[in-house]
């Protein structure tokens, strides 16, 4: 185990991240300030391409505006008490590199929001199907400003199910596509 | 703490999350076969819009053939031990929802392994300067199956620094774009 990991075996930590799943559906309860906070630093160490973090984040938590955000956004199922809208910053993209995917590195700050999240036992999953155009003029988001996710959190309601995954030997192959099992002494 | 986490608390998880670093150096220790089997498993357990699993991978440990990939991919720096090649798989698209974000679960997968396999020590980083045409021809690719992509793995070789990141205030914003604080009492 690396020794910057802290009392954190790798077995437990995979074990975490193996337990997650989407939550739509969330209890009354509120998110405390300080472990939104500590969620939200979690997500800014996400993996940026060249370093540019092309990224800008809107959290919102007030009542009005969640039943907003909820009216507009068919995704948005259940009553999160919070939503980050996570978006590309347009404005910070003539300084990144070429290989320019910053949607991608959104994408990765979301996961590790969605993953730190359920460390602390709450509930969220990323939401795609919004207007864009709508949920700009909701939060007062400039033209540069491009969301692509939209995270409700809240503490779960009811059971969990996990996904059905499709069997690992259909989408892991080795050394060469198609090839299913590993080669022997590797 | 969610009782489905285990012996982890969410403060620990989450100090794994942010020491997590891009690392382009690497040692010869191997990388065990099971560890790397973990770790594949954690990846394969990230969100996928609608299910869709629009998803498949190559793992690529044999000598000469990383060789090659290195020889072809400018951004494969350093000789990682393995290198996992992450792709969206065309032919399940009819499958997925308009949605169809199929890069951005790929990603999220991608994300998932790095994070997971530095709680297990190693290195990674995520490499998308490579030429797509040249890796389906060396890892005998279908023409649906598009990479997004590299992640070379390894014992991480000298110091990681952390990657230096803007203010936070200049990234979150609260209620509305560009309120840099929240509200109070929220």
């Amino acid at each position: 185990m690396d020794e910057r990991c802290g009392e954190v075996s790798p077995e437990s930590f995979v074990r975490v991240v193996r337990t997650r799943s989407a939550v739509r559906s969330y209890t009354d309860a509120p998110i405390d300030s300080r472990v939104l906070e500590e969620l939200l630093d979690a997500m800014l160490s996400a993996p940026t391409g060249s370093n540019a973090q092309a990224w800008s984040f809107v959290v919102v938590r007030g009542t009005s505006a969640l039943r907003r955000l909820r009216a507009f956004s068919p995704g948005l199922v259940g009553k999160p008490r919070a939503v980050v809208v996570a978006c590309v910053d347009g404005s910070r993209l003539d300084m990144a590199s070429q290989d320019g995917a910053p949607d991608l590195c959104v994408t990765m700050a979301v996961n590790t929001l969605l993953l730190s999240a359920h460390a602390y036992g709450l509930g969220a999953c990323p939401v795609t199907s919004f207007q864009p155009g709508l949920l700009r003029v909701l939060l007062d988001m400039p033209e540069d400003i491009k969301p692509v996710f939209m995270v409700p959190l809240g503490y779960p309601a009811g059971d969990r199910p996990m996904s059905e995954r499709r069997p690992r030997s259909e989408v892991i192959s080795y050394e060469v596509f198609g090839r299913r099992a590993p080669a022997t002494g590797a």
